[in-house]
């Protein structure tokens, strides 16, 4: 097969085969999506300023025990990954309530979850992402009981990193997204950690710094993004 | 207040108060629904025979130890129940993939589940019944963690009970709805056992004799809901 040919081509990233059958290359790209693909734009710099901060984030999280994919970025816009399994699951972790949370159950924005709250959703674009629970995962063989364990155990435990992280920076980490894959019989974390996957306010002014500025047309994207790398990223920018 | 000011009015069932402040009175209608009440007709015989059967299998349930709300059936369409702190989950028990579970997930239609899944809904007509986790349950204090185990136990122990029971009758048991409220710290089964709430297989046919045959006009209704009767109830009819 033409090497050039996308293995997968997602929303906002594109996958490659390597010459290493082991690893992949991911290319962010600057597309922004919202509402399962319904509104759409480009912005320059969106995919290296992801691809920065997944970076950023899987060294954070690696250096505190958590298996990443993460291997290196070449450029800006690339990273190379480990090759894993992927699961068909979106997980949430969930630290205040906003988002689908709110607009779903009678929830007021802004509530604390404590304990937090992990939720399941099934990846399937064409069936809108439907939410699944414990029960229906084990059934449907998407992951044994052990591995549902091991999941959710890593995703409370990134939350709990990253949590701790951006509350030094007097940023909430209100919610986000992760992904996992298996390689080798090992749960590993793999898609993205970005200003698309998390949800992110400011501490002071309640300030959105995430693709809720795109979705609600709450100001310019970009400079929200910016200024998260800004914060957390010593000369980012310079 | 008047006591003929129903207390709820659901879409197959209106409850009142009694005399006796601990006990309701809950009059099964022949008004039949579905897709949350965009279909809806009238049948002759269908409040009695739902009160039948939520009568028989409550107090088959109450047998083997499982607490209903059930008291008396004083006239064939009317039960006394015990007054409960209802809880807002519809608890859906399965044993075999069918129906929105079908919808919803990759999984064919008649797949065994084994064990049975349980999953929940959060009981909202105006939310449209959205599914929900435990990790929600408990963060919106719909129950607390004892509570929801009570829950998952009881709904498990009596899928157990009415399998066995349909299968000596030749019926599959595919799934079910339960409802459960709160009286002085215990949980108890509440709500109907019913042909409504059930979605019950012939063994050797697969014909359904339940609010399939209605939804998705398969035949006529309450012959399918007599036949259940029938085959469960010595002597029902004569």
């Amino acid at each position: 097969m033409n090497p050039d040919t996308p293995l997968y081509e997602g929303k906002a990233k594109t996958v490659f085969r390597t010459e290493n059958p082991d690893e992949l290359k991911v290319i962010f790209r600057n597309d922004m999506t919202a509402f399962n693909g319904v509104k759409h734009d480009l912005f320059e710099n969106k995919g290296r300023f992801n691809a920065t901060a997944s970076e950023f984030f899987m060294r954070l999280l690696e250096k505190d025990g958590v298996a990443t994919h993460f291997i290196s970025r070449p450029e800006p816009d690339v990273m190379i990954v480990r090759r894993l399994d992927m699961i068909p699951l979106e997980v949430i972790v969930r630290n205040v309530a906003a988002g689908s949370m709110v607009k779903k159950y009678p929830v007021q924005e802004g509530t604390i979850l404590n304990p937090p709250v992990v939720a399941t959703d099934y990846k399937d674009d064409e069936r809108g992402d439907p939410m699944i629970n414990d029960d229906l995962i084990i059934a449907l063989n998407i992951l044994n009981m052990a591995e549902l364990t091991s999941v959710k155990k890593q995703a409370l435990r990134v939350n709990e990193i990253l949590r701790a992280f951006f509350d030094e920076y007097g940023i909430t980490l209100v919610d986000f997204k992760l992904e996992f894959g298996k390689s080798g019989g090992e749960i590993i974390l793999g898609d993205e950690i970005s200003m698309d996957s998390m949800r992110l306010w400011d501490k002071k002014t309640g300030e959105s710094f995430d693709k809720d500025v795109y979705r609600f047309d709450k100001g310019d994207v970009m400079t929200a993004y910016r200024q998260v790398l800004e914060r957390i990223i010593p000369k980012f920018g310079e």
